[in-house]
């Protein structure tokens, strides 16, 4: 890995994911980023459910999306993900790349901010657990 | 029409519901179908929305399809819907056509249920509606 | 199991295939069953979309789905697939279970055809396999 | 409209389309700029489907997406479009307004490159007609 993510979810193309063009159309990458946050929340105690339950409403801000290569019918790939947080913004850096080759195949920036009881504000709980996760790796 | 329907919604085939064979897969149909009960309900005051929020959950017991032709990219299509009420189950009879030439597409039979306040009850609402519908149809 | 399957696909739902209610929506459980009938395909060294560039298209003709029990946010199920071919039909039982309880989500059968070169006709490779697996159950 | 945009297509939300948040799902909005990319060649004579048969690949290379407002059950919207086309790539500019507040919903940038008998090249077709477009609005 050129970079150093936080999480990975490993994932395969389904049939009814591909289009005309016979790959991934572009809307599903949305879902297997935002199904690879929400896997990466429950991997650190956190589920998007039970924060949507307490007002805490994760919302995407902005997405930057790189098509580097497209997924094909059959093809396995991995979601990698770095997450940060700054000023109110959490970033997740995903990247995804075809397996067993490695082949980068997108490369985003998503950035998420939180509805706290509907007022734009940090929810603790993520802010926590993503500033752990910085200062974990900068100890190594 | 060789049946009497109560309610059409004309649509279009959007490229991102066809999949690797060039056709709309067979999932986007339940989509199209659940789309034309929801603006059904909403031609006759009802909104699908609003009743979830006052505890009335419509739920599809059973669906039964028979795809006949595909639709395909640049297709236009109808949708047309007549509804039935009988011993706490909501009957859809929903079919496709194609447009312009009304090429039957696809035949269903819905079959939806409501909870009210979290327990199998009917919905004086919906009931009410369908009830005067084939009053109305009746006389005529 | 209370039936023969002769297949079985586990996975998890995604948040993203839930809708308003907050269950997984009506339409998604057609990608779950073609997923799993595609899968099953793989599992007996058949590919769908090689089968397609042979000209083989297997089309759905007709589907019936009982819908007992909704699934939700974070659920793990299984898709278990019991096949049988006769009459220029191939019949896929589908049936949904929730995991870790087996609590039966979903009953279907789904009948598919197969256009070879644009004609309606058995496709020997998929009869085959299913006629392979009925016999060697029997043999059991 | 603050931009001089080509063309506009005007949609209405569809309930499948909502999450469990209650409103459109991050990955639709693709769904709905793709939709409106076709319908805008469509209305200049292109087909996406013909071009396809040409061995004309519109692929979308990167996609800039800037989440303002919600879209909900029930909403009506309108995707606006400029497009633009430099050094090999189109650019689409496609803003999402709800109707009939014009309240923006989402500022994109969509960059498009095609794959012509499979190599990167300008399609004349497409590049003719951004072109022209481009003309007809300097002159006024």
């Amino acid at each position: 890995m050129a970079f150093d993510y936080d999480f990975e979810l490993i994932l395969k193309v389904r049939d009814y994911e591909c289009d005309m063009q016979g790959v991934v159309n572009n809307s599903v990458y949305m879902n297997y980023l935002e199904h690879a946050r929400h896997e990466f929340l429950q991997s650190v105690g956190l589920d998007f459910k039970e924060l949507l339950k307490q007002n805490i409403v994760a919302v995407v801000a902005r997405a930057e999306l790189s098509y580097k290569n497209p997924l094909q019918s059959g093809d396995e790939f991995v979601v990698r993900l770095k997450a940060e947080y700054s000023a109110m913004k959490y970033i997740f850096y995903q990247d995804i790349y075809r397996l067993p080759d490695n082949k980068l195949c997108m490369k985003t920036v998503i950035t998420v901010v939180t509805l706290v009881n509907g007022k734009l504000a940090p929810a603790s709980e993520i802010v926590n657990v993503i500033e752990r996760l910085r200062e974990l790796k900068n100890e190594m």
